[in-house]
């Protein structure tokens, strides 16, 4: 097969969820927090990330009711649409959630180095 | 909140996926493999995983081009509908895939651990 320099190479992705009986953390939810954080308010943290305003209560209801605490300090309706600040529980999990998933890249880039060296990377073709 | 003693705790998944510039191996090609492997039949594979026979002959056939290897040695058609077995490439890819994994999900409930010992599963509420 022939070289083709301008290739993407091959390389892994991981992805960190977490589950009950259901899925209720992961990296949307994730960016979801930290859009609320950057904006504090969800319906431009929703419009940021291209999400409905009622997906994304959606998705932090079902995170809180899994997790046990509550993510967000937030009123809804007003002038504002919503105002909504990251609880400390809430900034506690981001900031563990975002660790947790740079030390398990990292591990993974070296994995893949360890396990997939033999794949020649250079002769792939598209 | 209540403790539900039957509540499934939270618990970590991690997902390992290779991508180029488009996905091209993950659990559901290697899942696909494994069924290959057992059954010599890309149609029993398909059946057995409730995927259709010509969208397993995509992933597989997209899986090869971007890895740059041959996965399988297939005769398609005939009148067993196209026996297919593993390449020794696609024995080893598969092999190394669940290694990987295997070493990852091991890694993962550590860092779960390490992380996010503070959330207290005994009280989530469903």
């Amino acid at each position: 097969m022939k070289k083709l320099n301008d290739k993407i190479q091959l390389h892994p992705k991981v992805t960190l969820q977490f589950f009950t009986d259901e899925k209720c953390f992961g990296p949307g939810v994730a960016l979801l927090l930290e859009k609320i954080k950057e904006n504090n308010s969800m319906r431009k943290a929703a419009f940021e990330i291209d999400m409905s305003y009622s997906k994304a209560w959606t998705i932090i209801r079902r995170a809180e009711k899994n997790l046990g605490f509550s993510l967000l300090n937030s009123k809804t309706g007003g002038a504002d649409g919503g105002g909504a600040t990251l609880t400390e529980s809430g900034e506690k999990m981001l900031i563990a959630f975002r660790e947790c998933e740079k030390e398990l890249f990292l591990y993974t880039e070296d994995k893949f180095n360890e396990y997939f060296s033999w794949i020649d990377n250079s002769v792939i073709e598209k």
